[in-house]
């Protein structure tokens, strides 16, 4: 499996959708042989998705076409080079990859065929088990829980432990608190702006463009920092790269 | 109907749960000569629900009893004197409001019975036709969207514009943008904090502790900020008074 998991898509370090992380992303696919990315652009609107691939291919110098170019998505699913998934709401996404059936095609893509997955933001939030840790609004109609689980445990994207002064509403820290006393048995994995997991093969390794550490929220633990993928031995079945 | 539906519990301004809106809720209390209030605190964890209505009793100066006290709840919402709905996470509130069957019986008792319904943050959001506006994460298993209809829009709780420098993530106006796009013919009222709407038979009222004004969101539209609830006469039922 080739899995990049990346917090969100643009940071204020390095221009171009993916430009913090392009060194990675570029590496990824040159050593995979990628002619062609293929996006799934749905957590935006529809209007959006040409342009969001043409971004993504500007700023990789390599073609990337929206999957809704193809004429049946779950064909180019299984003939895809590479899988992106962009940013956006993370609600309308998974809605969209359950009707258009193509959970379990991109999981035997991935498994099986070993293809790339990349995935920021809400990309980022269907990779694992489920989308009950997006910090998205549920906008739309229909509420559906359960994403492509490539990565085994929930991951909260662009976390952070700042707060504004005078919002009384939940901390992220108190909402991932929430999050872990209804689903004791769960760990959820916190990644900062600007930062990334990668699993390649049996391994996994952490990083961050900003040189700060992610978190590791559990039930009755308080959370900690850490800067490298150690700890995540005992939650994954990925070997830590250190 | 009597509804007082406010952005959040707590303000820095006044202490006490609800102290920021304590003469108002008194005053309600005490025109709809309330004995006892029926607190219905699902958006917390069930070890919290006694300690929480304890801290409302005291607050406002009246005894108000936890609905788990009551061995049939659907009974004691036929019996209520006044229901409030603490905040906390809305999806666990929503879930068990439906999972106990108090959606029609407190439908019933606040339109046909007159019984007063006040609701901050997530006893706000269920208030509204659905959840589909909450900020909160979904960390049930089950999401569930529909909701009281009390309120005939959406309401976006603990509202605000301003947002962390360095958080690449969506502000709350790019989410609300997303929660419009896909539902254009629908509306948002957001609320900051310590501010409500209060319904009164067939007036509303808006109100903020902190004399700032609330924003309507809609497709197409730039949202604008209002003072007085004028402009919901075209939203709503009910007749602004300013």
């Amino acid at each position: 499996m080739e899995l990049l998991l990346l917090s969100n898509g643009k940071a204020t370090e390095c221009p171009g959708l993916l430009g913090w992380a392009r060194d990675r992303v570029q590496s990824l696919l040159a050593r995979k042989q990628v002619k062609r990315i293929l996006l799934i652009p749905y957590a935006v609107i529809r209007s959006d998705w040409d342009a969001r691939a043409n971004e993504l291919g500007e700023s990789l110098g390599v073609e990337a076409v929206s999957i809704h170019q193809f004429d049946d998505p779950v064909d180019a699913i299984n003939r895809a080079d590479a899988i992106f998934i962009s940013g956006g709401n993370t609600w309308r996404l998974n809605q969209l990859l359950h009707e258009y059936g193509l959970i379990v095609p991109i999981q035997r893509a991935v498994r099986e065929r070993g293809v790339p997955y990349v995935g920021w933001s809400a990309g980022c939030n269907v990779a694992t088990p489920s989308i009950r840790t997006t910090n998205d609004m549920p906008v739309c109609n229909a509420a559906v829980l359960p994403a492509l689980g490539l990565f085994p445990q929930q991951i909260n994207p662009h976390y952070l432990d700042a707060s504004i002064s005078g919002h009384m509403g939940e901390t992220r820290d108190e909402r991932l608190a929430e999050f872990c006393a209804i689903n004791p048995s769960e760990h959820v994995v916190a990644l900062r702006e600007a930062s990334l997991l990668q699993i390649s093969g049996e391994t996994i390794e952490y990083w961050s463009a900003r040189g700060e550490g992610f978190k590791i929220f559990k039930h009755g633990e308080t959370p900690q920092e850490f800067m490298d993928a150690a700890p995540l031995a005992a939650l994954t079945p990925f070997t830590p790269r250190v």
